[in-house]
Order: structure tokens, then sequence, then C-alpha cells
């Protein structure tokens, strides 16, 4: 894939502040259905984290509207000269904690690792499930109908597309070089140093090369592993420092500016799992939109060089 | 690729329209450099039509802020373990009227023809220059920076992914069926009649199968011709009745919404090029974003399935 860094004008962070994000949540009349109090109003709890003192710090509840139903069969057939199935998969919402107003940036640290740690929860027991092929763990900021922290979990009976190419490229590369590609560009990006963000114990914060989105941000980590769900506990609490700091970081730079994030993982099944790929998180701020370009084409125009957008992400204070 | 179209609960038109159009475009202060008279304010101008009356009725000038330079050589070479090589191409502006303040859909159709006129003026003079592979035509509706009505022609130097995947497909389909993809879905299309939303003497205008945005309509000629640039004169007339027609159902049923659309046509030189292949138009509304999960997959999931999308089309008055 190509993608055209400009570095005639590069633009900074305050080129971005007059972007609004695309969409105002709705205002949802009546009581918020994530707060604490109002459990009943969801469907019922799937998994919950106890609180100190009472209550729950984090919960797991299907979507109400989900993507995929978990009951039924796929039914693949055909529609004319089409193929249609049913989507039968998990689409769960994480309620990443008792407080409306809060955010990753401003949550206290234990709690991001209560929240990391129902992701792992979930993936283990969803694992299970013979028909689940791939997972996807999903935040959107803010939420599009709900200001309620929170983020979604989804458990997929296809391989999506995106995941798909990167793990061919992960394959094409490992058979050139019996290494692993992401291996390499830790080992690359530590070395060079210009495009890292941060480095934890365990984690590397860095913009990636030639990245498609200005401030588009990658955290890794740094000894291969293929699924996130097997992540160990002293990687977690690192893991939740990192993911804090970075979201601060974006916070003060851009001034709170609405992200999305998703875990790129290996598929599930002995069939489909893929020990040569290596888990990490791709962020992506919704700011400075080329929209049309990158839809009509698959080849992205990207105003803030990535050695730029990492520099001003290390030195905010 | 598979999309989720959800049934469950199907988002009709009314469902849009609390969307805002994702930035508002910047005020500009002072005059607009694509008004009459000013003139002098752009680049040179590569190309124009004359008006009855005198001045001109479609302009056509390098953009100020390219995202590929004309001049200078490839240099491609390696960065580490990464490739780089500068972004040779041409980005020209098309400006499509003298009015500021006009649209497609209340454009007299006479103009729309010479629109479409210019931008086969331009790409057969680009094909002339071996370096370029392929052709983008692209409009974002409103403009970005600027809200007098233009859009953008792209020649670049490699084929992006989304043309190279498409290709790739049509080829595919080639070698097993000895057919057009493109040609087998206008002849389903047709005879299926739901997915139609109109038909001219030389076009179909018609709402994908598991479409992958909410109202994505293609606009396609029904014999099989690569190159948009090789179109004939009866059918630029004929296909600019059938856009301005298309746009005007979308701005009464979805009450004037934001869009993007781009042509797709075959790569050029004769060591690209595909006769196999197929152009064609694809629109797409910036309504109902589910942004996060698209950009975290390649998956898509549309609200509105493209049957019902389709049918409030053509029923629009």
């Amino acid at each position: 894939m190509w993608v055209v860094v400009t570095t005639d004008h590069p633009k900074g962070p305050s080129d971005y502040l007059h972007f609004k994000p695309p969409y105002q949540p709705q205002t949802t009349e009546g009581p918020c259905p994530f707060c604490p109090g109002n459990e009943g109003m969801t469907p019922r709890e799937i998994f919950s984290l106890n609180r100190e003192g009472g209550g729950w710090s984090v919960r797991v509840i299907p979507n109400k509207f989900p993507f995929f139903h978990v009951e039924g069969e796929f039914d693949r057939r055909p529609e004319g000269m089409y193929d249609v199935m049913e989507a039968i998969g998990a689409h769960e919402i994480v309620v990443e904690g008792s407080e409306h107003k809060q955010n990753l940036a401003s949550m206290e640290s234990h709690q991001g690792k209560k929240v990391l740690m129902a992701y792992r929860e979930r993936l283990i027991d969803l694992e299970k499930d013979q028909r689940f092929q791939q997972f996807l763990i999903l935040k959107n900021y803010p939420g599009m109908f709900n200001r309620h922290p929170h983020s979604h979990i989804m458990a997929m009976p296809v391989i999506p597309r995106r995941i798909d190419e990167e793990i061919r490229g992960t394959l094409d590369y490992y058979q050139r070089k019996e290494r692993c590609i992401f291996c390499d560009i830790i080992k690359e990006e530590i070395s060079m140093k210009k495009r890292v963000i941060l480095e934890t114990v365990h984690f590397l914060v860095f913009s990636p090369f030639a990245s498609r989105y200005p401030f588009e941000t990658w955290i890794i980590p740094k000894n291969h592993c293929p699924d996130f769900h097997r992540i160990k506990e002293e990687e977690i609490e690192d893991l939740s420092v990192a993911i804090q700091s970075l979201f601060l970081r974006f916070s003060k730079l851009l001034s709170d500016p609405p992200y999305s994030f998703s875990f790129h993982t290996s598929p599930v099944q002995s069939r489909f799992h893929r020990a040569e790929y290596h888990w990490h998180i791709e962020t992506r701020l919704r700011i400075g939109l080329r929209e049309g370009f990158e839809w009509g084409t698959g080849f992205f125009v990207n105003p803030t060089p990535p050695e730029n957008a990492a520099a001003y992400l290390r030195e905010v204070e």
C-alpha cells in the first residue's frame, strides 16, 4: 500500500482544532442505561467485576442492537448470482466504569486495567464457541448514542478483510525472511527513535511509517504474541499505563479529539489461528477528513508526517 | 467481501436527517478564487469551455495544494526497511460553473454535460504522459475549503488498492466464466428490478447488492467499456441526465445530504490497461457513520438494505 505523506506544508495540531466530531451524540431522554441503578434497562449481564465497597466497576452486557446474532444457523445460500448468509456472532458492550462523565484520559489507572481484564476474560470465554473465527475489540469516542464510557466486543464468523490482508502480508514476509514483520518493525523503530512516542517495559507506542491518518498511533507488545487474550497480568498493568498516557497526550495536544481504536489480534480456532501474527492496537483520531479520496481509491493522503506527529506527542506535557 | 445488512430495524431516510456534514467548510475571507473575475487568483488555466455570450462555463486549473506534483523524478529508494518514492502525478480542479451557489441537483442539464466533457478532454490529454497509470475523478460535496462547485481530477503513478482489488475480482471472474462480472450484474439487476433506481438509454442507476453504505448508488454504462474517457457524445448527454436525476432524488429524500462520488475506470498505458474492466461511478452519502467499525476491520455494516434504498429513491417525486 502506498500513502502520500505531504511534507511541503505539514499540518500541526492547531490545524485540526477547528474540526468538529462528525456527529453529535443523540441526546437520549431519561436515565442512562449504563449508569449504576439502571441495570434493569439493559439485557442480562454477561460478566462483571466487583468494586471494593460494593457494586460493579466494569460490566459486560449484550448489545441491544447487535450487528450479529448469537442464535441461529449460518444458512449459506445463493441469491441470484450473489451469496447470502445469516450474520451469526456475538456483539457485547463493555461498560467501562460506573461514572457517566469519564474518559480514558481522565480515568484512574486501576480502572483502565479492569477494562482490559474484562476484555481478556470475555475473549477467553467466547473462544469456546467454535463458530467464531475472529474477535474485534473496538471503541469509538465519543460514543454514537451514549456518552457513558463503553466499548464493543465482537465475535465474527468470518475474518474481515483488513485483518485478512494484514495476515497475508505477515505470512508473505515470514516466508521470505522467517521472521515476524512486526518484530522487525519494533526493532527498527526503537533504533531509529524518530517515530517513537513512548516505551514501557512491555509495549511500544509509535507513529507507523507512512501512516494513513494524521496522528495515527499503534501500541504493540515488544515480545511476539499473536493473541491479545494471552496477555499476562503484569503486561495488562503496563498496557493500561501506556494507553492512558497516550490518550492523555491526545487530549492535551488536540483538545479532547474524537477517536477510534481497535485491537488487531489473530483469528482463533486452530484452523484459522496464525502464530506468525503479532497482536496490536491501532488508534485513529477522527480529525482532518479526506474521506472522499480514501473511500474512492483506498489510497491515503496524510498531511501530518508521522515523524512530526510523534515529536508533538513525545513533547506534550 | 462480506457486508452485514441489518434487516431487523432497517433505517429509512428520516433516521439520517439529524446527521450533520462531518465538517463545516472553512469560511475563507475575501473573494472566491473560482468565481469569474478572480481568475488571477488561481494557477494558470489548463483547459476551459467557453460560454455563449462570453466568458467560461467550465474551467480546469492545477490544484494549489496538490497531493501529487507533476515535476520531478520518482526516485524510488529504501528508508530503513521501508520504501519511499516522490508523489509524482497531476492534481487538477474542475470548476463546474461560474455560479458560486450551485450544485449538481440544481444545475442546468447542459452545464452537467459540459463538466463531463471537460473530464473527458483532460483524461485524453493526461493519457499522453506515460508516467501515469491511473486516473481518478472525484467530487466531495460540500467542498472542504470552498463551496463553489468543483471536482478533482488526479493522475496517479500507481494503481490504488481499491481499484486494484476490483480489477483482480474482475479478472478472476473473467477467467472462470469468460464474461464481464459487471455486465452480468447489470443483466441480473435489470431482470430482478428491486435494486434499480432508474434506467436511461445507455446507463443503469442502482443500489448494489449488499451495499456497504446506506443509499450507496452506482451509475454504470449498460454496454461494456473499460474507460470513461472513451465515452461518446450521445452517452455524455444521457449520463448527465442520469447523474442529475439521481442527485435531485438524494437532495429531496435526504434534504441536501453531503456526498462523495468517484469514477472507477481502467488503468491506462497498454501494460496496465484492462479490457475486461467496466467503468462506473460509485456514489456515497456521508451520513450514518459507523466509521470505527469499518476502519478497524474493513467489514461493513449497512442499516439500510439496498432494496429499501432503491425503493425510496425510485418513488421520490
